[in-house]
């Protein structure tokens, strides 16, 4: 049975420090809480489960965990593609520019009103997809849900719709 | 093999009128296009195909035909409950009121940041999730995806998650 999982947000505040730095897993001494699994805590381990690949196409991205995951994966020598809202980029906060300036390869939307997609696709393997932007106040305060899945049916249309836009926003 | 089908916008923009009225497919002499199938009315199909109750999760509501849709389903005698964000509904274009004055019942969420969910189930066997906010622009203008699937692993967490919403915001 190919995994199928449902997260819903918002997510209780937690360390994740853990994720990032597996071996220091009881060194952290920040004043979060630390040892609880939570919404985020399994989002962030799915992403940071690729190993090859991760493509990302989020209209909103000012999460500083999750940019640090992106970071962390590019960092590995995975291959890393962003796709992004050109109007979303200069807002205060976004990550993006972080991103470019790690070397991750980003093309914008500009050709629709809004490129409103929120999903990713880990390794070709696996869909995170959902209501949720990467952003603090979308994980911490809102409702959102993101499913996780590696079923075929599901993933096929995503990794076509991504390379299809990818390729229509080639900024060369 | 659970229905599983993934919609993605912008929308062509064509004539819906027959899915409201199927007797009269022929007779519609508006501006649009028509006898075309599109993202749209593939959705609107969907939701269409309810036959005893239609939960609706949704931050954003201003487009009128799928207003139109959920009040028809109303009037042929479905349980319709819809759930929104509180500070959504006194937007100008919400179809939150119409949807009250048709006597259909609406729970507002405010116990949250947003209420950010983009999320259907028909007849407690279909979800229909997504980026898609059900507004024109969303619709006609954005990139957005909708999955529309039957995977009982899926549809189970989001039935279980609308009724705790429903009930942690009873206005009662
Ligand atoms: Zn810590
Ligand atoms: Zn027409």
């Amino acid at each position: 049975q190919p995994l199928k999982e449902v997260i819903f947000f918002p997510s209780e505040v937690a360390c994740v420090e853990h994720i990032f730095t597996p071996g220091k897993a009881n060194s952290c001494f920040c004043p979060l809480r630390h040892g609880v699994d939570t919404s985020f805590s399994r989002l962030l381990r799915h992403l940071m489960s690729a190993s090859s690949s991760l493509d990302l196409c989020i209209f909103a991205f000012s999460n500083m965990d999750l940019s640090r995951a992106v970071v962390a994966l590019h960092s590995r020598g995975l291959t890393i593609r962003v796709l992004t809202d050109k109007d979303y980029v200069a807002v205060s906060g976004s990550q993006i520019g972080v991103l470019r300036k790690a070397g991750i390869c980003v093309h914008c939307v500009s050709c629709t009103m809004y490129m409103h997609h929120k999903f990713a696709v880990v390794d070709g393997r696996l869909l995170i997809t959902g209501s949720l932007n990467w952003t603090l106040t979308a994980v911490q305060k809102n409702n959102e849900n993101v499913i996780v899945t590696e079923e075929p049916d599901l993933l096929r249309p995503f990794i076509k719709e991504f390379q299809r836009l990818w390729e229509e926003n080639d900024p060369a």
